[in-house]
């Protein structure tokens, strides 16, 4: 395991392997924390990997806190909690704890600290990011303890809006953590399911920048070793929780995916959010569900380049070969083969193609998504 | 051409796509700059690329300088008198312009602006850039106008001592410039014999860094990516020069590769350094010319490793397919095809293989290199 064990400068300083959560202090202070807030959701607030990282804080002297009011899908109320506890116990820094949902909140809470703004004005439409004062941004240090979203080294969080109930995006260049802690022993407990939800968003992150048509060729090849990375460890991390090499990799491409994905995704993550909003799916498992239709949908422009990538992935038989391995991944993972299963009801699907084609990530498919293709695209699912 | 054009976010804000020289002033403003020194060598200091940045700088308002005393090798006596020249000229920041030459003298004026230790304490030992003052590191805006060295998203600069004529690494991690200008536009004049040259330390870097041990994957990625714009540009750049995919797809290749090989390089540099220090040599051309020699040297450490890259490269026949392919590019690129013909003495390579084996890149190559067969390896490329 000392092999997979390093210390990486992009696109953010990430001291990566087992056991390293013991340096959280010294990133802490490396980043001019002295006061750290730790935020994250209630679940992990009760577990040891939790007390364990509020300790090493203490023991170190410094004087932390701890806010977990996160839910699932975080809102602007947990937000405005979370900045009243910030500024009450006059911390200066977060550490970014969790699953996409701790470590998203727990971005926002630095951001927002020092901004007058509401926060919706800084939704991640054209250069609204500029309307922030940056140097107010707080530092932030992330610790995931789930491989999937790669939130913790993402420049976005995503906040569901408690009246509406739609999620934004909300960006900015310094929302990107300052010091990362990777540490695999932390997803040890993730119960098998979750571990192949969350594993599949990573594979969805990088299936869909590998193929996004933009130009980007640092996230290309990101990506691609991504994909390699989730194609040779994700069933062993779920079927043996404590195979930590299995682990160690799956937490790399959970990054990978995340940063590769500044090249782009696609209908695999434009379907799957009007299904996670409508019916409350988990989000990795349902991009697990869509993506041997989605690659179908888009063959004709990722055909070739999905061949290329086969014969690095090891993987024989081409396009088709591919699509076989998929469907033979989501069902070793014991995920559903189909939206119906999931919980999706057929009888909104118009309601849904609506939305995915307002989705963001619709405009970067390969193919061109329009009403009738993406309807059709959500029949073959059900 | 507008395809290959973004924005890129890591590992530092980089403007990739033709004409983009036109926003330097921009990207000087965006850095905190407000009156730079552009630093490049003497010989580009006299073409229109050069004058036409001091103008886009000049029609901004932005009051500006220039120093080009660099060296080919640029020494700490050029970076004296480039240090007195920033200081007298009251500048704020500097834009880095050139090849390795230019950019690596301009990193180094900004970072020892307001430093008090001499340079050589900064050499990439250990810890050592600790010692330096990071908030007193001056902004750096680069731009490369050639495809090879990749100074421009690098940490680091080569400095050589002009007593004793040895080459030191300066390394910290704030002389990653703040922004980058890649306008592929720049690199149209360049010779064939240097589009060759450093079009191959492009390759070299990615090569190396694909086949070291090191677990960086998001530079394995990278590298492979690099690899396969290499293939597929290179070639077409030098027989046309005004090709302007292919200058693209060389410029971004040679980025790649300064970030890819944070993951390690191996025997090529290790080899070629002295060869460049005793004897005078282009280093991507030296780099080339021990290409195929150090894959056998390496054969066994990598060969299953450079078949899944071939896959991916669409190059047939495995390793040996691969070796072939090497050869030929060189070749079709009028690079010698050993070091006697490039102008190293046989009789000389004793102390050559004493040199390689101090070399830094030496310790992370796949096979570890000894006297004895560093000694083979250098009879094997006579």
């Amino acid at each position: 395991m000392s092999s997979l064990y390093a210390n990486w400068s992009f696109p953010t300083s990430i001291r990566f392997g087992v056991g390293r959560i013991r340096e959280l202090a010294e990133a802490c202070r490396d980043s001019g924390v002295h006061r750290p807030l730790l935020v994250t959701d209630r679940g992990l607030a009760k577990l040891p990997i939790a007390s364990n990282a509020l300790e090493i804080l203490a023991d170190d002297g410094l004087e932390c806190g701890l806010y977990s009011e996160v839910d699932p899908n975080p809102s602007e109320l947990n937000l405005a909690a979370g900045l009243e506890t910030f500024r009450q116990g006059e911390f200066d820094g977060v550490v970014a704890f969790g699953g996409g949902s701790g470590i998203d909140l727990g971005k926002m809470i630095a951001f927002m600290v020092g901004q007058t703004r509401p926060i919706w004005d800084f939704e991640d439409v054209g250069d609204w990011w500029t309307r922030a004062d940056a140097a107010a941004i707080a530092p932030i240090v992330a610790v995931p303890t789930t491989a999937g979203t790669g939130s913790e080294v993402g420049r976005a969080s995503v906040i569901t809006n408690s009246e509406t109930r739609v999620k934004k995006i909300i960006f900015h260049p310094r929302v990107l953590p300052t010091a990362v802690i990777s540490d695999p022993e932390l997803t040890v407990g993730m119960p098998p399911a979750v571990t192949a939800g969350t594993g599949m968003d990573a594979f969805a992150h990088c299936l869909e920048a590998y193929c996004s048509p933009n130009f980007h060729p640092m996230c290309q090849g990101i990506a691609l070793e991504g994909l390699r990375l989730v194609k040779n460890n994700l069933q062993r991390a779920f079927v043996d929780g404590a195979d930590m090499e299995a682990r160690a990799n799956m937490m790399s491409a959970a990054s990978m995916g995340a940063v590769a994905f500044q090249k782009g995704l696609g209908a695999i993550h434009a379907i799957s959010h009007p299904v996670g909003s409508l019916f409350g799916t988990h989000h990795g498992t349902t991009n697990a569900v869509v993506i041997p239709q989605a690659l179908e949908f888009n063959r004709s422009a990722i055909e070739g380049k999905i061949e290329l990538a086969t014969a690095y992935l090891g993987i024989e038989g081409g396009f088709e070969g591919f699509l076989g391995f998929c469907r033979e991944l989501t069902t070793s993972l014991n995920i559903p083969t189909n939206l119906t299963a999931l919980g999706a009801a057929p009888d909104r699907i118009e309601e849904m193609a609506k939305m995915a084609l307002d989705d963001p990530s619709a405009a970067s498919n390969p193919v061109p998504m329009t009403y009738e293709n993406t309807l059709e695209l959500y029949r073959s699912c059900l």
